[in-house]
């Protein structure tokens, strides 16, 4: 190859859902980058978009910046509660920053629901516009185990994929 | 780099241990591409070979075009039951129909059993051959915790490397 | 791109936590290529460095050689409670030998301590020294869910990216 070699990371995010809340009117979970009305919440200080957490952290990682704790916790306290697609645009503004194009993210969520695929197309298109690069979006099943499986939580896994630049 | 960057995806899947099955004379686990006699099967509508689902959604993730769910689900019922190997087949011919080249899957089997290891060789022929790309296969235990480590299923995590042709 | 592809690899580790031991005076735990004195540390053979065996697990996956098991189990006795830089060191000198030139590893902790952040560029360095490589190194928790929300254990996932030579 010419040039620098890319440079891969990853991103792995959980979140458990809110005791309080449950699925039904007035419900919002946020997820991918989407609002899903009717699903029952994650919990969280912000809003607990575990897809975009993870794809956040799978660029900090490839760029080797730190990770969300390290970016936006207690020491930037004017991102807490802050969007994921939020996070996911200053994280990739942050890699960027450091020297690299972004090549891509791919972030899969593992979760009894929402039905990601219904809205796909939607999801990738927040995601990606959010990080200025191609993010695909895919879901799978624990098959009824451990914390996803047992509907105590979603999960998300993300890698991502960054060049340096110059 | 000259030409396209490439795209990196990933892919996890679970299945539990077939309840109503056992190790021993008769059973035959589907796993990383092979038949392990002797082993308790997962269970799942197909033959829930946990190490080929991963390499295929991890194909589909970095290419960008769905998940196992939305390529083989319902709206194909052709696909219901189908071989691992199968689906990982099919999965690598619709990622090149939309215009990637496929660099290679990487997956790693997390469970107590069966003893990967001992037939890697064999493991990695039979899913390169499906994905017609090199697909390295490792294994590792959870250390007695989680999921896996209680023995109620089997784990595999892939990533992959495409390129976008032309 | 002219020349090879770059190839991609995946590393998960889980270790318990040493159930006779509690952090506090004496206590070390090893993670991340660093000893953390007053932590509570992971059972193993070896010192248990989850983070230092995920990163060698994606190495050697990427080039496809293996896995800890094969590379330093019961068939190189020499290698029983080697320390996880040593392995990564060792890992890494094995995929180069393959003929691979190692282009990053990146980490992810999950865990619920210790903090990583507060020791982040020492991780690094220490990881990436006995890579000879950039490793980058991030942290996260699972809410409270699973194994490490619990507090049974330790998880680190990595991936790698390696080319072939020549």
């Amino acid at each position: 190859m010419s040039g620098q070699l890319p440079r891969t990371g990853i991103g792995v995010d959980v979140h458990a859902y809110d005791a309080e809340a449950a699925d039904g009117p007035g419900a919002v979970l946020h997820l991918a980058g989407l609002a899903w009305p009717g699903e029952r919440p994650l919990a969280g200080h912000s809003d607990a978009d575990v897809a975009a957490h993870a794809a956040a952290d799978a660029l900090l990682s490839a760029a080797g910046i730190g990770d969300l704790g390290s970016n936006f916790g207690t020491a930037e306290p004017q991102w807490a509660g802050a969007a994921g697609t939020a996070l996911l645009a200053e994280a990739a503004r942050r890699v960027r920053a450091a020297g690299f194009e972004i090549g891509n993210v791919a972030v899969q969520v593992i979760g009894n629901r929402p039905r990601i695929g219904q809205r796909r197309d939607e999801a990738q298109s927040a995601l990606s516009a959010a990080a200025g690069a191609p993010v695909t979006v895919s879901a799978t099943t624990s098959d009824g185990l451990g914390l996803t499986g047992r509907g105590e939580g979603v999960a998300a896994v993300a890698t991502a994929l960054v060049v340096p630049v110059g």
